[in-house]
This record gives C-alpha cells, sequence and structure tokens, in this order.
C-alpha cells in the first residue's frame, strides 16, 4: 500500500492537525514527567516528540537551536558564562559550546531520563556537548535553580516547554521570573527565552515580549519558521545594555568570523536580518501589546 | 491535550480508513519479509501489527481463532493430526490443541523473527503451546513445505496472509494448492482458511469459496465481525465427507463438551449458528459465484 | 494526487475513528437542531450525516431498516396501524408500508428541516412513502406526542437518536417511557428499538435490553453488522405476547410471502436466524446485565 | 463531540499531511477543469480549495496577494498597463489595481466557473475589482493569450497553478515562456511569479529562480510564511532594469506612500526588508542551482 499508516499527530488546535508518517518508533516510554519517543519520521528523519509535540528533528533542528543563542550570545560582550534552563536533547549546549569565549556553560533540566534518552538516540544533537570540560549538568527544577544558585552568569538561555495550561512551567514566562534572571545577569548580561508559535498562539508570544519589556531596558523579538513546529517560532532577547536587532548584518558577520567555532548552517548576517525584520500584521501586535504575564495572571498555551 | 497524537492508521482502500490511538509502541522492527510491529492500541490494548495491518489484539484475537479452527476440527471425526500454515502468533495452534484428540500439530511460518516476536511479546496469544510436546514448528515457506511433505493431516488449518496484489501469497488461495492439500487429508479429513472480509473484499472472498466448491464435495463458509479489523471475516471450510454448516447448535454444544480441553469464549451452538447463516446481501454473492482462482488467474486484494 | 482530501471523520471515541472520503457535499447546513450534510461518500454513495455521524447511506441502509422493521411487525399478527418514532429520513416509514395489512402509519419527527433535507436528497431512501395515503407526517417531540395521544397502535418502531448525553433523547430509552408506550400498544401489539452500537456502546446495549425485559413480558435482541456505520448495531424487539426469536426460518420466508408487497434485499429467513443467534461473549453480557434505565439514572452514549 | 468531523485533508507528500476542520462547506462543485469547493475553515474562516489544495482563505490571502503584487510594482517606473495571468478570485487584481498609476489591468484566467464561484462567493478578496472600468477579464488559456496578444505591459503577474506533473501548467514555468514574456514587458518592464514552496518543493523554487535568471538581468527571490498554506511561499521578480531586493526598508514606506491608494496588512518597508532576506540555508540552495527549467525538460511539483 503507498499509504503511509503509522502516524505521529500533531493537533494545533482541536480544529488543526499536522499528520506525520514514522517510518520507525525506535523508542517509546513515560517517564516520570512525560511520554517520551524517539522516531524516525519519514520526511523529517531521527525525531524527538514529548507529549504529542515534535521537540526537535535531526533535519531542521538547526534552525531553532541557532536563532536561539547566537543572536543574543554575539550581541553580548564576549560572555564566558552560560545558564541554560531545559535543552535537555544538548544542541543548546552544543551551540552555546561553541562560543570561544564560554568557559562554563551550566545546563539544567528537570527530567534525568529525557538526558539518557538523548545520549543513547539523539547523538547527532548533542555532539559530545554533554561531556565537554566546560559543561555541567544539574537535574533540577529550573525555578528552584534559579531561586537557590549564588552564581552569576553572562547569558541566561531559556529552552522550555511551552507554557503549557494546567503544569506549572508558566511560572517560567512571569514577570516574577524574568526579575530572578534580571538580578543573575546583571546590567552587562543577557537572556533569550523562546517564545512559542506567532502561527498558533501569538498572544503568547507577544505577552512574553512585552513583559520582557517590563523588566528589561532593549529587548527584541525574532522570528523563523521551523519546518518540523509546522509554523512560526518566535524568540525574545533581552538585556539592560544591547539587544540584536541592532547589530547589521555585516556585524553579525564579522562577529561569527571572530567568536564562533565551527560552522553555523542557518545563521549569518543575511539570516539576521530575516530574523529581526517583524512583517507588519505581527509587528503591530506586539507594539499594541499591554498584558504582563504574572505568576498570578499568567499567559498560557492550551495543552 | 485530550486528543490523541500516536496513531494506527489503517487504509481499507484509498478512500477508506480507520485510527487506532496507540497507547505505546513496544516494538518496531523491519524483519526480512515485513514490518513488525507490537504497540498497545488503546481500545484494543496490546496488539500484532504487520505491514500496517492489525494481525490480532489480546482483547478479541479469540474471535477469530476459535471461528477458524473449531467448526472444522468438530465437524471431522475425532482428528489427530493437524497442520498449521502461517499463524505466527501462536493462537491458532493454542486452538487446535485443546482438541484432546489432537496428537501432532505442525505449524509453518516463514518468517522466524514473527514467531520470536511473538514469544517474546504475545504471551497471552500463545500460551506455551509453542512448548507443547505435541508441536513441531517449522519455519519455512507454505508452498514448499505443502510440496515436500509425505505427511498426511486429519486436518489443515490455513492462517495466511490476505492473497495481497504483488506478493506470492496468492498462490495460496488458488485451485492448484487445494489440490494439493486435498491430497494431504485424504477423503475423511478437511481443511478451513480465513477468506478474507466479506466488507471490504466481498469478491475475494466468495472467489475463494467456489474455488474450494471445485475441489471439495463439501463446503461452507462462515462469517462474523472482529473489531480490531473493523468490518466482518469470512472463513471457508471444506472436506469430501462433512461440513460444519450440517450440525445443530445441539450437536456442537455436545461435541465441545466432549472433545474441547480449556473454556471458549465465543465459539458455542448459538454462536455456531450465527456464524453459518449467511445474510441474503452476501449468499446470493457466494451462490452466483462462477469465477476460480488459479495460478494463472488468481484472486486477490490491494496491497 | 492518489489521496483522498475531503473526508467525512467519524469519531467512536477519543482514541478511535474512522475516516470515510467524500466524492462532493452536496447541502451542508445548520437547521434549529443539528448539522445535517447529504454528501456523496466515495465508499458508499449518498449519505446524510448529522451532527458528525453517518446516518445512512444508499447503499447499505437497508440493513439497517429492514433488520429494525421486519423482525417485529411479521411476529405480530398483521398490524394494522404503526406508529415511527424519529425516521426523517423515510425509509423506515417505507419499510413498514411495504406491510399490506399497514393501513395507518403515523410518523412523528422532531425536526421539519431534516424531513425537507429528505425529500429534496433522500428520494432513494423514502421512494414516495411520504405521500402515501396511509402516512401521516407529525412534527413533534417524540415524547411529547407520546405523552397526549389518545390513539391505539398495533406497532410502534423506535427509530431515534442515540441518547446521547446532554441532549434529552435519552428520556426515550427509559423505563418511564417505556411504560408509556406498553399503554399505546396493549397487549397484543409490539415495539422495537434501535439499541446503539454493541461494538461501541455494550452496556448500553444491554441496559436498553434489560430495560425492555422490566416492562414487556417476549424480548429480544437481534444483532447486524452495518457497513457505514463502522460496526455492529444492536435491536431490541418486544411485547407481551409474542417475540421474532421464537420464529422459525422456514416461518420468516412464509410470512414474507404473505405479507409483504416488494422486494426484501436483506431480511429473510436465514438472515432472521443470523440477527437473532447473539454470539456467546455478547450474549453473557446481555443475560447478566441488571442495570434499568430510569428517568432519574438514564443510560447513555458520550456524545 | 468535541472532536470535529468534517476535514479538509491537505496532503504535502504521500507520508506529510494538514487537517484543517470545515465548519460548512458552502459548495462544492466540480467544473471543466478542477474540483472546486469554498468552505468554511474553522481556522481560517472561507476558503477557496481547487483539487484538495487551499488557494487562499479570507484571513490570510493578503499575505500572499500583497508580497506577489507590491514589490514588483513600486520597483518599477510608475507601471501603466498590467498583465494577470491566473488569479481567479480577484484579488490580484484588487492589489494591483490600488497602484494609482495603472489605468489598464487585464486577467487571463483559463476556468469561467471560478470566476463564477468568485464573484458569488469570494467578494472579500475581489471587492468589485472585477467591475473596475480599469479592469479587461479575459477567459483564455495563459499561454495561448501570451502567443497571440499584440499588446505590450509594463508588468506581468503570475499567478498560476504550480506547475504540477501531469497537466500543462509547467510550460508556464519554463525558458520558453519567459523569453515571451519579456518580450512583452520589454526593457523598461517586468514580472513575478509565484514560485511554489521552499518548504515543500524547494527545487522546483530555485529552478524557476534559476530559469528566470537565464532570461533577465535582475532576478530576486522573496519567501514568506503563509499560514493556510502550512510552509514557507516563494516568489521571483525579475527584469532587465531593476529589481525589489535593492529597494531600502525607507525607499518602500516611500513609495507606498506615494504610490498605493488603500490599506496594506502585510506589506511595507521592514517587511520587504525581511521578505528579500534569505536565509543562510535556502540561500546556498538557490546560489548553486544550475538547472532550467524548459519545455523538454520542465520542472515540476507532485500532483
Amino acid at each position: 500500500m503507498e499509504f503511509g499508516w503509522s502516524w505521529h499527530i500533531e493537533w494545533q488546535s482541536s480544529y488543526e492537525f499536522h499528520g506525520h508518517h514514522i517510518d520507525q518508533v525506535l523508542e517509546d516510554v513515560t517517564t516520570q514527567f512525560q511520554r517520551v519517543m524517539v522516531a524516525k519520521l519519514t520526511r523529517f528523519g531521527k525525531s524527538l516528540i514529548i507529549d504529542g509535540k515534535v521537540q526537535s528533528t535531526v533535519s531542521d533542528e538547526y534552525i531553532y537551536h541557532e536563532t536561539l543563542v547566537h543572536p543574543l550570545l554575539l550581541s553580548l560582550d564576549k560572555p564566558k558564562s552560560v545558564l541554560i534552563l531545559g535543552g535537555g536533547e544538548g544542541a543548546t549546549l552544543r551551540e552555546v559550546l561553541k562560543h570561544e569565549s564560554v568557559n562554563r556553560a551550566v545546563m539544567v533540566d528537570i527530567d534525568q531520563a529525557v538526558i539518557d534518552f538523548a545520549r543513547k538516540h539523539l547523538t547527532e544533537w548533542h555532539t559530545g556537548s554533554f561531556d565537554d570540560p566546560r559543561t555541567t549538568l544539574v537535574i533540577d527544577d529550573a525555578l528552584r535553580y534559579v531561586e537557590k544558585t549564588q552564581e552569576k552568569f553572562d547569558a541566561i538561555v531559556l529552552d522550555l516547554t511551552d507554557p503549557i495550561m494546567g503544569n506549572s512551567s508558566y511560572k517560567l514566562y512571569t514577570k516574577e521570573f524574568y526579575e530572578k534572571l534580571s538580578r543573575l545577569v546583571g546590567d552587562d548580561g543577557g537572556i533569550v527565552t523562546q517564545a512559542t508559535s506567532p502561527s498558533f498562539s501569538l498572544d503568547t508570544f507577544s505577552v512574553i515580549y512585552n513583559t520582557l519589556r517590563s523588566i528589561f531596558r532593549k529587548v527584541s523579538a525574532s522570528i523563523t519558521y521551523v519546518p518540523s513546529f509546522d509554523g512560526l517560532w518566535g524568540f525574545v532577547y533581552a538585556s539592560n545594555k544591547v539587544t540584536p536587532s541592532q547589530l547589521s548584518p555585516e556585524s553579525i558577520n564579522s562577529l561569527i568570523a571572530q567568536r564562533i567555532r565551527g560552522k553555523l548552517r542557518y545563521y549569518d548576517g543575511e539570516t539576521h536580518s530575516m530574523l529581526f525584520s517583524i512583517p507588519k500584521n505581527i509587528r503591530e501586535k506586539l507594539s499594541s501589546e499591554k498584558r504582563i504575564s504574572t505568576e498570578s495572571n499568567p499567559v498560557t498555551v492550551p495543552a
């Protein structure tokens, strides 16, 4: 039969879904926190799927991870210490470690099972970054870690689960949490967060943007299309001194040449220009957003 | 999300499919012959899926396997030796071995990997029947085995893949093959074959029926609904002396009590009456069928 | 593209669905009560779909309608007056009018728009039965009609929406309602109700059966596979004097010849035998059912 | 049931599909050329679907149509006459007519039935542009029209069906056809074509780009995400004198203010910057493309 029969169906809402054919399920287990599957999708190849959402695929994960990490780190003045919250696949860590200035990368993830899964199945993602001497791996809740750590960081990268209605990840997208992070990075550092999909949760994206603007003086947003996410994805970068959107394509190319070891597949000066040019319809939404996410009135996305 | 995201989609045709939600994929491998998956379906529990078709599920496999085996064996005079062609899960073997008269059961399956899979995952199906002292397991092509064996059998049970267009299983549904089997069972024995779905391939079902009528003197068909097959399933029983449809519900109940060890969950006198009462629309099709399946003009079902 | 793109997806539960390809949508409107669509399904041809459920299709509606009507009417002593509750397509009416003894058929349906729809699109279903001089069409709520009518009937045929959680049709499957009907048919009459699917709501089927047994002295159930319903369908027949299951195949054939005008495509003596032979697994459920549906504790099926 | 049951399933390939829930089918007919449906999609509202592909939806058609039309027309020196090939909905025409310099717009579409459909159902798309005194509507094959017309145009907008394998639209994406167009626009004019999806047919996109580069001296590509197309969409602009990618965001804003009457919802200077900044992974593909589409060796997309 020419018709595929083993499918990952990703629901963007109750009236919208995307079907990806599965060539083979490599492992499918339920950890203490979530159902975790590694499968070979016909279109995207090896893919990590958690609780029904494609987290990343071997064929396009670089788009998300390069866009998350490099604009922030290049906009800062040679960051040395980086904190990663989430990012269990190890690919955010991989991109961070490409920066020659970085001499310490602390990665905090809640689910040991996902890390083990990544070590076993996702070698193309982490490519040894878990074992880099600069890496410190911590299994902990991100909020708890942030509240108790005494350490300061030059950059913080938030590679977290969406603020899903009904679980506690929403706390990691609130004003209160960003205030804590702002103390950890000080005036010279910066943070970046994935900010959900402008295609499927535009309100959430713009509230995250506006919430960060209530804490940091320089805030900019980028948007890119991620094929395996079936739509646009948003990111917000925040600091008190600098912001990536002020950098020209030429300076980005120059900074990449100076500070990054290893090849980038997606990010360069022209891509930077695309990422930070926000189309009018979304730009109007961002600039008119008034709402701020707080612990008592948090922004969320449907489960 | 209340919506399931991991689905087995079974295509009955290019314009018809059935979706079964998968709770967990236990194993998913491609053997020399086919893609074999064991998964827990939300509705049916543990299930064997081969090349996109649900083969049997822990919650309703007894319907198919009891209907395949018992009408034939009870209609014969205390069969001692039984040949099973196909039946890799071991459940057909299990039902055959419930007959106290049986002292030899030879099972021939082409795919060692499926047997290994069954031993590992499908213990509820075979329940030890592979290790019964009366069992002989042969890994071979069914046609080759039938052509070379010198042994006679009292009954032959054909638990085979559908005669799918494009592979060679169609040969096991032809006049030529049934002639070979008729020599193996002689005048006192009988055979039964699964005969595809009257819902999705009524022509195939009726051609199998008519083909067997061209070789054997007594032929009858039964039909039952198998939930995990999404429709009706057909069986044809053939011998030269007796046929199950001539037995009354009362005699079936009495034969079960005398000759079968262990509980039946589906088959008894009243079920027998249902199985062999063919509804008018299908009966008219069976009785008017003229076509006979031969090696040069075989009946098939679409892949 | 060989893949179909316009689909009716029928959910049997949140973890099970069936997809039917649509060749053409003929009309798709929302009445006061429900969304009503007439579409040509590739497999089944012209079909009536209400609120996401295939109600009947031109290619297999006769299975349902013949099974609903004829066993009851043939078991009664030449019924003259028949009340039909529901049955908007007009096919139940069509089957009732095939009985030569019937001189009055009252059909009560709640939704004028469905009747109009049927008149316009479903001529193959009603074939003029709406305009038969014996027919009286009433647009009303079935419960209200039953409560206020002064008329007695020889037979009542309940061709109603399933007792869906959250709407009021559940009242038409309760002891209280059946008591009202028992007064309308008296000791010589009988009733039949569609009783949902033994495949998808076995509890509901067996509770309806048991509820009728609490009111009537003779109750029997039939089951048939309806292709466009994706599973088995159940019916329960109740009266104080007679019941179809006591009739032999031979007497059914003889009664059909004597009393029915026009051809039956599905129902005859052997089909009767199949319909009323209940397989062991379902029979055990029916015979052990203790629950009775009442207005205060009604049986329902999920929406 | 909270689950939707009426779905448009759009296949991007045999292993990838997107499901859009349909609230209502307004009309579904098969013309001489194609199956044409207007339906209300839950996510996108009123939508035109032709042969299983969403052509445009009321909620995001402006993204496609503004990106197709304005970069070309603003890059040219006040174009007066514009030829539109395809564009049956009338929205491309609508955008063209927003340019004050335009005094003649000829639109050529092959399917009168689609135009009639648009007039009846898609008023939000054409908003009267069919009846604008500057408009001339021609029902004809685009290739035939181009071959026989004696008229010259300042701009040609190709809003055509994809070059689908197996029909003849592929001829409208070849070197031979572009040569004909180049003669129609002369040295001062320019053309733009939709160029399929960089997400689903990157090869086709880059071959179209490269083919135009073999005919015109100035060629640039833009890419945008169109939600209802489930991915990125590409466009190529070609002329001998100017190209939109050389215009700065500031000059775009100024040209819009001077030359366009009516509001744009998507396109402005910053959007322009995003559209013409091609991400590295796609840019490398475009710049290394060697293939040229010709009548004898045309580029196509799978049906």
